[in-house]
Formats: C-alpha cells, sequence, structure tokens
C-alpha cells in the first residue's frame, strides 16, 4: 500500500525511481517560520554524492535541487515544502540487460513478485538513489533541531583488507567485490522525555528510520547486541546527582524514552550487490543464467551512507520531539 | 502521544499498569470469520507467565483472558476484539519504597521526566507485564497466519556462566545479578511479495516491532551485523532456476520485501535491570542515594520473551499480508 | 479494516456489541495530569441513557462505568485510559427473530454483505450503544478542554406533530412511527488557530465526527446549506477592530481554521428505524418477506444523541489543539 | 501538523500555494500495473481550469501535467507518482496591496494566527489554485475506479437571479457580487460493503472529503435534512427480492457501508468571498480599514467545484474499496 512517507507530525513522502524524471519529497509538518533555503538542503544532498575517490560510482549526477512550494520569503509557511532534483543521466540502452534477468543481491526479484512490473533501470525505486528524497527531509529536520540545540552527526568505518590482494593493496581498477561496514549516529543535546511509549518508543522508532535504508541488515542502541554477555550490574547505568548516568549502555533511551545522555545508534551496512564478479542467478522466465554487473558501481558505500543514516535519526528525533511538546498538561 | 497502537490493516491497542485494575488490548481490523475462542489465547499467554524455572519471578497471576467483543458463535464479527486479563495481585504498599527512587535499568526516571506523574508500583506502564497486550495481538495473528500456512516460531539462548560461582554452578537462591541473551524468531511459509518500499519495508517494521520490547537493544535480519565482514561475493544469495536462493544471508528480505525464503530475525535482549546488587542512583528531588531490590523479580528473561517476540513478528507479517493483497491491480 | 479509532493525538478506540460482554474505549494520547475520575465520565454516560421520558426504549441499561488503566491517584498518567461498561441485559432469544431478515433502515444487510457474518441481537456492533466508547471519549476530552475554558454544548430540536392524532396529541403508548430532528452544537471559548490545512481542516474533521454518528445523515457549519442562497457581500463576515467579526456564517471556521467566533454546527437526525409498522424486506435468502418491530425502541432519540455530538465535537476541537500547539518554531 | 494527505490505502498528498513555483500531489498506494498517462490527468485538469463564460476569472493559467515518478512504459509501478504542474502567471506587485489586510470570507486571518506567517499572493495555499492536487489524485482514482466500473459523476446547479439587475438580467461587466450553489454527486456502480465502522464509516469520510474543499459549508447523504420532517416508515428504504432497494432515501449507505444503491452526496458551495464591494475588515496591525476586490476573481464557482467534489468523492471510493479487499477471511 503506501510506505512512502516517514513520520507522524514532521512526515516526509518522498518519490522518484533512479533513471525517471525526477526524485524528491514533501515535507509536512515542518513548524512554520523557520529560516530554510536550498543551500540548507544542497550542502546535505552533496554529502551522498559520489565523490572523487576510488570507492565510489562513475555516475556524476549534479543532484540540484529546487524548493517549489512551502517557503516564502526564506521562511517556511507551515504548507508542504516539495522539493526535488531532477535527473539528469537517464540514459537507459545500457540497461536494457537487466530487463530480464534478476540481479543477486538485489530487489528485482521481489519487485516482479510483488508489483508485476518493475522499472529495471538500475532498480527503479530500490536504487540508492531514493535516499534523495530521504537527505531532503533530514536536511529540513537538523535545521528545525540546530535551532534547538540538537545536533546529529554520524560516521562511517570499513575494512578494506578484504579486498587487498597479496601485497595488501587493493587495485581500485580491477577490484571485482564490495564490502560494507558500519556507521554509528551520535545525537548530542536531546533533552530526556522524547518517545512514545509502548509500541512508538524512541529506540524503536530509531530502528525502524534505519533498517528501512537498503543497505542495512542490523540496528543497535547502547550497547547493542553486546548486552547479551553482560550481567544486569554491568549493563545499568548507575546515576550520580544532578541527574548524570555515569554510564550509557542504554544508549540515552529508557524504556524507551529519551534520558538526556547522548543518544547512540549503530547499523549494519552490508557490501554493495553489485559486483563485477560471475554469480549465478535466474531469468524471469526461471530460467538458470550468470550475470556480471560492470560499471557505475560503488566498491563501498559507507562514506555515502553517513548523511542518510544522520537524516533518517533526526527526522526521527524531530518528530519524538514535537510529539513530546503535547504529552503532559501543565505544559499546554 | 499515542504510542500505544502497533499496525496499521491489523491494529493493536494495548492498555494497562503492572499493578492497575486490568491489562489487554483491542485489535482492530482482524478479518472477519476466523475461529477463536479465549483458549487460542490463554495457550500463549501462559507461555508468558511465570514459570516454576529457578529463572523466573515468584509473582504469580494465573492471567486469565476474557474476549468482551467482536466474537460471536466462536467466529470473528470484523468489529474490534477486545480482550483482557485482570490483575489479582495488586498489593502496593511494598512498593512504596520506589515511589522517591528512580531504579537504574528501569524507565522510571525517563517516565517522571516525560509525563510528571508515573505509575511507582513495579514500573507501571513499563513493566514487562505491558506484553500481555502484544501477546493477546500476537495469539490472534498466529491463528489468522495458520489458515495460510505462516508459522512464526522462536526460541532463546543465554549463558548462566556468568552468575555461577568458583565451582562452576549458579545457587539460584542467593544469586544477586542478572543476565540477557538472544531470541531468533524465523518465519516458514510466507510468500514473496510482503512488504512497503521504501520507508515500511518488512525488514524496518520487524525491527520496530522487536525494538518496541522493554528489554530489547539490537535487532538484525539474516546474516546481520556479520555483513560487515563479508565481501559482495560473500553475502549476496545467489539463485537457481525454480525461484530457489542457494543461501539466506538476506534473511528472507530483498529491498524490503519477502523473497520467499524463511524469514530470519534476531534480538538482543538486555539483563533484567532489577539486581539484588545495590547501586547508585538518585532520589526524585535528586539527592544521591543506593539502592538494592529484592523479591520478584527473574534471573533471566529470555525465555519469557519468545513468545512476545513471535506476537511482535506475527503481528508485523500479517499487517503485511493484509497489506500485500491490494498493491497490484491484476489482483483486486 | 480498522475504522474504530478516531483522532491523531487525542485517540479514541472504541469497542463493543450491542448484547456483548461489554462495550468501552482506550483513550490514548491523553494529557498526563490531568485529574479524572469515573464520575467525569458517568456523568456523561446518564445523558445518554434511555430516561423517563415517552419516547426512549424501554431498556435501562445502567451503564456503571469503569476506569481500568491509565489513571492513578486521581491523575492521568499519560498511558492508555481503558474504560468500560458492563452489559446486563443480554437475553438474547427473543433476537432470534432477527437471525434471518434484514431491517429496512437498519445496517443488518450491509454488515451481512461485508463481513459474511454479523451479530443479529439488535445491530450488535451498529447498534446504538456504540455511542458507548463515545461518550467515554468525550467525557475526557471535555475535562481537558475545559481546563482551558473551552465548552462544548449541543441541543437538540424535533417537531412531535408528524406522529399527532387527528386530536394533535400523541398516545405514546400506540405510537408505531417515529421522528428525527436537529442537534446544534456550539463551541465557546475555542481560540483563533485551530485545523490543519488543506484535507484535515477542522470543519472537514468536524464533518467526519458527526456524520459518524449512526443516524446522521447531514452536517451543516455555520450558515450551512443557506449559503447557497445568500450573495457574497450578504455570506463574507466583516471585521471590526479588536479582531471581532461583525457576523458569524462562517460558523466561527474559515479556511478550516478557526477565527475565535463560535463554533457551530447542526447536524440533521434520520428518524429511529425500528417501528413497529409492517414494512416489506428479505431474508437472507433472498426472498421477500415482512416485518413488525415492536419492543424496546426509541420513538426519538434525538435527546440522546445530543451527548453524542457534543463528545464527538469535543474529542475533535481536543485533537486539533493539541495538534496546533507544535505548528510554529516560535511557539515551541 | 500534517494535513496535506488524504486516504488510508490509496493516499494523495499534496502541495503549492497560488503564485509559487508548482502546485501537484504524490500519489501513494495506487495499485500496480494500471494504464496511465498525462492526459488522463490533464483531461479531468481542464475541466477544473477557468473557462470563457463569464462567471470565471480572468487568470488563465494552461495548467499542463507531468508525471514526474511512478509510471513506467505506461504503467503505474507501484511506487509513489508525482504528477504537478509549473505555475506561469506569478507576477506578485499586485498582490502587495494584501499584505497587510486581511479579507472578508478568506483564510488570511486565520493564517495569521496559526502560522504567524502567511503567502499574501491571491491566499497562497488557502487559494482554489491548491485543488489541482486533489483533480490529479481523483483523476488516476477514477482511473482506478473505471476498471472495475465504477463511474462517479457530479453536477452543480446555481440561481444568478441575485445578481440580475432590475431587468432580470445580469451584467457581468459590472456585477460586483457573487453567488453560491450546490454540487450534487452519484456514484453509480458500487458494491455493496465498502465503509469501516464504526468512525471511518463510508458517509463520514465522504462528509470529511467533500468538507475539506475551500467552498463547502454543508454536506448531506441522501435525503440528507430532509429526514428531519419524515418519520421511519416515510424515510426507511424497504427491499424486494433481488436485493432492490424500493427507494433510496439512505443515498446508498446504512451503518455506514454501502448498499449497493446509488451513493448520493450533495455539498453546499458558498459564494465566492472575493467581491468587489467595498467592505469592512481590519489590517494586521489590528485597524479598521475598508477593501474592494476587483479583477481575477470568479462570480460563481460552482461549475469548477464539480471535478474537484468528484475527484475527492473518487478518492474516497477508491480507499474504501481497497480497504474492503481484506476485511473477511474467506476472501484472502
Amino acid at each position: 500500500m503506501s510506505g512512502n512517507t516517514f513520520g507522524k507530525i514532521f512526515r516526509v513522502t518522498t518519490f522518484g525511481e533512479s533513471h525517471g524524471k525526477a526524485l524528491g519529497a514533501i515535507v509536512d509538518g515542518c513548524p512554520s517560520n523557520l529560516s530554510l533555503s536550498e543551500e540548507d538542503i544542497q550542502l546535505q544532498l552533496n554529502r551522498r554524492r559520489p565523490n572523487a575517490s576510488d570507492l565510489s560510482t562513475p555516475r556524476m549526477e549534479k543532484d540540484n535541487v529546487t524548493i517549489l512550494s512551502g517557503v516564502f520569503n526564506g521562511k517556511t509557511l507551515g504548507t508542504p515544502i516539495c522539493a526535488m532534483i531532477q535527473n539528469e543521466d537517464i540514459g537507459t540502452s545500457e540497461y536494457n540487460v537487466l530487463q530480464n534477468i534478476f540481479r543477486p543481491g538485489h530487489a528485482d526479484y521481489t519487485y516482479e513478485k510483488k508489483y508485476g512490473i518493475r522499472d529495471y533501470r538500475s532498480g527503479g525505486r530500490s536504487s540508492g538513489r531514493e535516499t534523495i528524497g530521504r537527505v531532503i527531509g533530514g536536511a529540513i529536520a537538523m535545521k528545525v533541531l540546530k535551532e534547538k540545540n540538537i545536533i546529529v552527526s554520524a560516521r562511517g568505518s570499513y575494512d578494506l583488507s578484504k579486498l587487498a590482494n597479496e601485497n595488501g593493496d587493493v587495485d581500485f581498477d580491477n577490484v571485482n567485490d564490495s564490502i560494507g561496514g558500519i556507521v554509528e549516529c551520535v545525537v548530542k543535546g536531546c533533552p530526556a522525555g522524547l518517545g512514545e511509549p509502548v509500541f512508538d518508543k524512541l529506540d524503536a522508532e530509531l530502528a525502524k528510520a534505519c533498517m528501512s535504508i537498503g543497505a542495512v541488515k542490523g540496528v543497535e542502541i547502547g550497547a547493542g547486541f553486546d548486552v547479551t554477555t553482560m550481567t544486569g550490574s554491568e549493563n545499568n547505568d548507575q546515576m550520580s546527582s544532578s541527574e548524570k548516568f555515569l554510564t550509557n549502555n542504554a544508549g540515552g533511551i529508557l524504556g524507551g524514552i529519551s534520558n538526556g545522555n547522548d543518544i547512540v545508534v549503530r547499523v549494519a551496512i552490508k557490501p554493495t550487490p553489485t559486483i563485477a564478479k560471475k554469480q549465478k542467478t535466474i531469468d524471469i522466465n526461471g530460467n538458470e543464467t550468470e550475470v556480471e554487473l560492470k560499471g557505475r558501481n560503488d566498491i563501498c558505500i559507507v562514506d555515502r551512507v553517513v548523511v542518510v543514516v544522520e537524516s533518517m535519526v533526526a527526522m526521527t528525533i524531530l518528530d519524538y520531539y514535537l510529539q513530546n511538546k503535547i504529552c503532559n498538561i501543565d505544559n499546554l
């Protein structure tokens, strides 16, 4: 049905296929009177673009953003903000080879099964270009959060050694495999009280937000999976006066509600599925075949995912910040 | 705001505090004409009750369920199903000591900060007894799924050695610490096509579903965090004819949509925060103090969480099963 | 699917059939720290009970409410409030006659077509007893609004002359027909700014709220249908200084947002469909038959609907009051 | 908060201000494999454009639609469909006079109160141009419904005599007042079973859908307000065999569920608030002033609202058609 909207109050609805005319988002529920410019969004979009490094795809879209609505004289109106970029590089003939096969590790097969149709050009809606809409939403969310001194920042880590030759070097021109890695995101300045028990706990929504990013296969909060080897006395964060916690195994969230500590989220990024190695697969008629994918791909997308994780976390934190404003009658 | 509802079509809204009059759920959107009895629910509720083992709390509620609405002559009506249990053991004087302090690892502090008020009797709404509503919803979801030959089952694992004395034995009567563990849940028989890109991917919603369980600090799908050390050629699940995948690193989900393989979810359960060891904390006036919690607690809740994880996964799968019925005009 | 929840932030989910075990509601998203007692709800429930007048059904349920959760020491916790009444008079044998026929003007036929099953005892979920859940929600909403000096009150009007005999008198013991009427609801003290353009305009949601009441067939705001015979210069509400409107044809709402004037809603109530006159209908096999319904019915339900309209309007106004708190960054 | 989305499954989110860069909509949840072209939408958009008649504004935008996403090789993908038109005539200097005053009958005052900012150019988001997004959504909904042989059509009626001079003629060049009227919409071919009790009844959602149109002040179903003068025996629609109703006072809806009869909705359209007569109002500092609005306005918008009403009704019917597919386990 309709899964392209994120958030309850600050709601971001995205659209666009990899090789369609445009990609973008409508951001509804953004508070009015926020200063906002196209440059605020462009700066974040630039961070997700493939860079000049050896690790990224050679497809080089400019991804210039235009704000179509919701902003007047440099301020948000409280009405929906539509922002989008137009695709330039939509030559399609090179993708015809993908029309009849399902690439391993991609969503080709599942989209075909679900919808009975798919845009086979570079994955269509399931392409990483879909994250442009997320970054638009995230850029606006971060702008609001900054006004409240809440800062969201992430960093990636990965290990190239798996791709190294016997000399320990990576020959980027000829590497035919890929790797994943970890992105860790920290929210600083988040007040206590954000989160809506029981199903809409802050950590639950952060888990959804991050797991919805195409390449993510795991999410953990604070000590995460390490809690399984700790005792209660090791894991509990004891408190001192002045409402400080002596440790932060909880990752800033207790009972689904922020406790004033840094919020810490860690996500597992799978290796890029597009690789130049020969792989077994089937065609749309169910016949066995093999596929080798050469060309426009990233050896490791971790660096590019960083701003996407920040965007999802920022949208979540803002949505819960707004929700929390109305939970206690003494504050109304 | 209102975080006590789970699901879009099959919607479960739960209520109840640990020591209030009753706990339960309204299940809205359950298809009509399903055979359903109180026994169907009771069997699942019994699985989450503390058992006679050494690991569980001595509080022994019967948790007898009553269906108040939505079922007529043994069949669901398509109207909301309200089911609940009444609390028996609600003696409160023993909890007065908790009125003025914040227990480490519990949500006492964050509820106080958020709402300016809390039911301090055993955590109130943040108690594990809240999961009764989840199990009610899950039992009904599993009943529907079974009609479609979809089976959800989980199992727990944990390591008692951390609690052992020098002889390698655990003295359950005197142990004053606790442990966590892992629950792994597998869905068998799930057809391809379930999941709603981009934000409501099946794995995203499963992550939220599981992370919303109080004790969970991490969620992973398929190979999960292990993908961070794999190459693309190792991680990609290649296909053979007859639409079979040769491996299942994806955990049954590609691009947020089920691929017909077993769905595999793994969650990290933190050690029970209630321990008999002395811990530093503060009181509601911000003064430092210490707390030792003796009495009605679980040394390890992993076994009891198993049915809760199954319930959350079942509700998610059913909700997406229903959503998937209406995505392709050729099937309408 | 799941249509038993009303509201976005202040969310009321109701349950219960006319002759089931219980009827009630879960109210989620009520602000914490509100003083609330069972008596607050009981007073409103008593207003919807059949009274001693000649116009009401002789079925006399006590409808005593119990709060099961969400309130602690007389204050709301911010957790879901479940409140319910138990049915007493659920003798069913007298309803067996309804098992196989569709009563004209009732939902028997449409429930059967939709769900393939129905609780035929006095309409089951489609009975007017369903409004008990609405009144529970409304009573709580009105309690919150009163704290903000917003008062919701309605009154009914109807014309008995259609039921009079040639002497101009109504013989209540032998009248075999029924009438409807009008309920007008006014909200005083509502601040300007409530309402969420474009689809969730305040008047749009009020229209839905009121039209969702079983007997309502029309809703109008302010001058309502009379605007069709007015010119713009007659209909426009001109303004004077001190932000006063010189008239109130708009019924307190401009562009879907409250303007500070009294909000005025008027609804059309259809005549009770249960009448003692012989009517043509069909049975569940599609055969023609006739039906005469004698017994427990209201000649006119307008007086009893008054509190239901107030409840729906109050829930709507409160939901929008809360939504409006978070729309302008200067107020966050 | 975020009121710019309509629908649960078939979800339409609109954006755009009267004099912004663009107006449009994202349609999420449209079934895949539907044939859809820009022309399908353009034909409906042309119906809402001002025409050459004497009654419409002289502002003549082309309103050429572009589909940006969600359609591939002439078929819907199941992914969000973004469609928009670009504004051409956005000269703003002529609107500077509106910057500091509140026009009677318009939303200027309430937007200012709510958001603390507004796009004063022809009402910004509250302009009738906002309905472009609705017509986009409606055109797509009607395309789906047509596949199921469900046809939505409306017609308007109004009385020009109020604007006539003593000779009974209307001097369109010099008329300085405006009128409203009625739009009646009929849905033919709608199967029984659509509608989700209790709050999301089909008539309740239709009432919201129609009342959300800027100029609408009243909504009625079937006999509507006339039921207040009928007896039960007059109003009840009796049945004959072959599941036919002998009358249609219910307007095709019983208990909130379609009964297979024609669905009949009637809405009251207020007279255009923009008139050339002098009116009292205040400026943004609260000082009394007067205003005369000459120029680009409609004497009567009823003819242009017809397609907007159809659009809202079509979106509602389709959303409920989809919801109804999953309510009975025997049909899953």
